[in-house]
């Protein structure tokens, strides 16, 4: 194994990949691109050997995934997401965690027997949460996280009474959970997990926890991780209402494989998940491949080690930039997160000050970040810092030169 | 070029593939795999080059097609699909054709502002278009094509008064129309287009055409194609109401690559169709890059051109070892397709002898067919003739076997 190929790296050009990340602000002045949730690094060694193979054998027809893929499908949840039980029948098989939302709220219409239902989500919140209610011509019970700020650094926790009354309403069928939080990057406790699976049962209201980003939490010692799953025994009436998705699309960087997997312990609503999902794209034999290698290679462990080494380098000189920076300090504030490659920036002195979305602000500096729009956060927007040290400093210049231009602003006209 | 990597072969092993069509029915005996419609074929050189190309580039993040690619989707429209002015804002990517069959029940019913519709389909037809309105919570208003049999050899047209009938339904709002006709295999005249094209316009109807095999036309000389597309000019109203889809999935053998298109003139339906959509996977940058080269690579229309050689003869080979068993003329009719590599066997007095599906039958006797049942055809079962001599022939075997036993067998219980 050529150690310089798995190694965190990224490539030196991204000319013909085609990539949505690098090419979609490109005319726009080529600025950072620290937006969409893919990293700019390579997938690990043992993953790319396992999609070239796929490649090179020439066969790309219908893929079902064998008995190896399905064990290391099974051994994920018990392992990682705390399922103790897992047991193969309950994984349902998506070619994206997109899908598998929107999936979740019709199986939690059709549970209901009913025409039109309400989706609950926590806010701000990566846009297909709130997608899937609008796909489904639903309705949307958006709860608002609660931030504490603290020298510039939000953090973010639940408004239980807001989430309680979300969720005791008639039409409220199912709760889009994110574990940890996208894009707040909060690693949700087990007392806050117990209390939203508690809430969930006693309002009949389905629990779907999406917990894509559980294996890049920055440090596990720190936030330890509660997958919905493993509250199944505590929680009497939990089994019924649950759907746990994940994928390795986040931690190997393989969102264009099209493969993911739900858990849905409870017989019942595993077939309404089934047949809400039967208009689904096919997973392909890259993503079954990809997702074996990742799961089962232990080379890919020890390079989730050196990523996560990466990301908190990199969350870290994020804070650090803003921090020392008085202009950040005026105009926004900014999460350290427990998990993800993510940077929540809330903008909102900002906004007063150049009187435009920061999503426009910052690009016009040459930085292309998330705009918070689509998270129901119009002043506010999305930190990618899954880059290398050279772009990610681009973007912060960018960052620092949009903050300093709007600091320069006459507030008084 | 190694052009042994370029001639219409198939692998020697399928092992390690995890392929559908090859691993499915393994357990009853290992039969010959003649079902799902994927082929046993390796991909044009070109395009596995392409696939490869990506796939050792180990970025697998969002993919948007390149300028290229969207152009060379439009160009297929235009020079394919019989399309005069396509137009790039017109098309719409797909993660494959059965997202955008479902799209396009939602996005028709959605454009009437309807709780609740039909889908028309002609049937016998590909399960998918059936299960799309089962997947909208809708009604199916199946039409049953006409059969003609001479010799054995089975032939199908519309049924025009009962189509007409179907489509006048008030609540009848789409029509699912394949073109060329999965699982029968007929390429329609611009007669019959035409004359599909003026109801749907007179009864208000969206006109969703498949056309993902026409570029598997057999003989175009003698079944020349009419894309729905094409007859735009000729049919006012149908512009408001058309939706053509296609992909190089079949064609190419690339079905495991999730990349597939609509072309959807009216700005109206398509904002439905792709609001209707929003739920869908990613189409994967294997997909684009497959596209891409399938498409503009000159080598790629020349690999097709043997492929269709190939098809032909294993076509004839089917029907003349049909025509050749007393036993297949007295138990089954088939069909010797215009497009496509399938062929249909209608079974009822195969059914009448052995009392259960054909579809287990010919298992038994060492053939996997695609099962008639969700083709709404419960006694007639679907042969892919995409592979090898060798496997084909076992296949044909298979048939033969089951078809002899069925005749040894007394009637007159």
């Amino acid at each position: 194994m050529a150690p310089e190929h798995d190694a965190i790296d990224a490539p030196t050009t991204r000319a013909g990949t085609m990539s949505r990340k690098w090419d979609r602000y490109a005319s726009r002045g080529d600025p950072a691109p620290l937006w969409v949730a893919d990293m700019d690094f390579r997938a690990p060694r043992a993953v790319v050997d396992a999609v070239t193979d796929v490649a090179r054998r020439g066969i790309y027809g219908y893929a079902d995934p064998d008995a190896a893929t399905i064990a290391a499908a099974t051994t994920r949840f018990r392992e990682w997401h705390g399922v103790a039980d897992a047991d193969a029948d309950a994984v349902r098989w998506l070619p994206g965690l997109n899908p598998g939302l929107n999936h979740a709220v019709r199986a939690a219409r059709r549970a209901r027997g009913a025409g039109r239902v309400t989706t609950a989500t926590c806010a701000p919140i990566y846009p297909p949460f709130s997608y899937a209610s609008r796909n489904d011509e639903g309705g949307k019970a958006e709860v608002t996280l609660r931030r504490t700020i603290e020298d510039g650094r939000a953090r973010y926790d639940v408004d239980w009474d807001a989430l309680e009354e979300a969720l005791a309403r008639e039409d409220v069928a199912v709760l889009l959970w994110c574990n940890p939080h996208n894009p707040i990057g909060r690693v949700w406790t087990r007392d806050e997990m117990t209390r939203v699976a508690r809430l969930c049962v006693a309002h009949d209201v389905v629990l779907c926890s999406d917990e894509v980003w559980r294996e890049l939490i920055l440090d596990e010692t720190a936030t330890p991780f509660c997958g919905a799953g493993s509250l199944m025994d505590d929680v009497d009436g939990l089994r019924e209402r649950l759907i746990v998705m994940t994928s390795p699309s986040k931690t190997y960087n393989v969102a264009g494989c099209d493969v993911a997997m739900a858990y849905v312990p409870d017989r019942t609503l595993r077939a309404h998940f089934a047949r809400a999902g039967a208009d689904k794209a096919e997973i392909t034999p890259f993503g079954y491949a990809a997702m074996l290698a990742a799961y089962t290679d232990p080379s890919c462990e020890a390079w989730r080690q050196r990523l996560l080494e990466t990301l908190r380098a990199n969350r870290d000189r994020v804070d650090a930039a803003l921090a020392e920076d008085a202009n950040a300090r005026a105009l926004v504030t900014w999460t350290v997160p427990d998990a993800s490659y993510l940077t929540w920036l809330n903008c909102e002195a900002l906004v007063e000050r150049v009187e435009r979305s920061p999503f426009e602000h910052f690009l016009e500096h040459g930085v292309a970040l998330s705009d918070g729009a689509p998270f129901s956060a119009p002043r506010a927007a999305r930190v990618n810092f899954a880059t290398t040290r050279e772009i990610l400093d681009r973007g912060l210049t960018g960052i620092a030169s949009a903050l300093a231009s709007a600091s320069r602003r006459d507030v008084s006209h």
